[in-house]
């Protein structure tokens, strides 16, 4: 059995990742990070989700990405509420974190390496987030190219890393339809950027919105629990 | 004056790396990484050196790498001693990381798109270390090439990110003529896979050696503190 890394937030896309993973018979180490976000209880989702999936192994790394600022998901600039996120030229969001997904692939590397495993997993989408650089196909066949020049394995080729993204071309509703197929359980997963203390959705922050949107374009009612429900 | 931000380690590489930035006319942003490495003195000297140069911002960077294992510098395996470093057919040494330098560059590219900095400096030697993968130029240009995917001034082209590795084709006596003619003190590094207490050097490790070797080419005595004398 193939050991792959499944970079797991705890949200709505990852799980439906690990789903993936996990139908395409790799043994899945899950990996979540502690970064220094607001959103915190994507934390414990996370733990839900690896516990029900029993994954091989599930570990948090903690990164404190607040250091350098930058970002209304770190900082504290107002995560922004009910504007038109599919609206053009909004360029690059607020919520963006600088080099987020590097330094998350970069870790999941360092752990796929002591692993041997040759596979991330990551939930990464093109469409849905398309002002994020580090979300295209062509930043992820860079940062693939990279790691088998970075790695023993790589450059022996007795591992050669591969960088999984199954969600990138998918919409939303989608990704929805897919974890539903899986038998995905939605109501453990957490999209929202500003969840209250119970870790509820606000349903308006661009996180919620876009979920909600792709929940009513699947037909399909989000069974995870909102502050205004 | 344009930013840049320099990978400093607190070792004898990484202090010549800064007084380059520094004489090609740089703003320095130091970073420094605890990384559960047995050589926490390391960081004692990065703090003495960032004070000494008077950088801009120094921040020291937690990452637990240990929570990966892999490594003698960062778990349980014993670190070698005396061993022949100059042998063929090492292959990478016992001490490798994994995906270190992929990690601490992803960390400085997340700083360098905060501060709109444009240059990263590391110093990475491909001659001394020719058994770390993440050492070699063609690793380099892959990184730099996905941050240039990975980061919106990247992709803008309002913040393009450079790679520089002075150090990468100059042996250690070389760094150290370069160092002593851009006035370093290297009394204040501290290059030790295993130091004592107090900070001085154990004389057998593989960077003790390399180092050593690397003063008497240079035909210099090393004033850093070692063990035995």
């Amino acid at each position: 059995m193939s050991r792959a890394v499944v970079l797991l937030s705890g949200g709505l896309d990852s799980t439906t990742l690990l789903a993936h993973a996990l139908r395409d018979g790799f043994e899945a180490y899950a990996m979540t990070f502690r970064y220094g976000q607001r959103h915190a209880s994507e934390i414990d989702a996370a733990r839900r989700i690896a516990a029900r999936y029993e994954v091989r192994d599930h570990i948090i790394v903690d990164v404190d990405l607040r250091t350098f600022g930058g970002s209304a998901l770190t900082s504290d600039i107002e995560v922004p509420k009910d504007r038109d996120v599919y609206g053009t030229g909004n360029g690059i969001p607020i919520t963006y974190v600088p080099a987020r997904n590097t330094i998350f692939l970069s870790f999941a590397l360092a752990w796929a390496e002591v692993l041997a495993a040759g596979d991330i997993f990551i939930g990464v989408n093109a469409l849905d987030y398309s002002g994020y650089p580090d979300c295209r196909p062509e930043y992820i066949a860079a940062f693939e190219r990279m790691a088998n020049l970075a790695t023993r394995g790589g450059v022996e080729r007795t591992n050669e890393i591969h960088i999984r993204t199954p969600l990138i071309d998918l919409t939303k509703a989608q990704i929805i339809q897919q974890g539903l197929a899986l038998g995905v359980d939605y109501s453990l997963t957490q999209s929202c950027y500003d969840p209250d203390p119970t870790g509820a959705a606000c349903g308006h922050c661009d996180a919620c919105q876009l979920r909600l949107k792709g929940f009513s374009e699947a037909g399909v009612i989000d069974p995870a629990p909102y502050v205004h429900g």
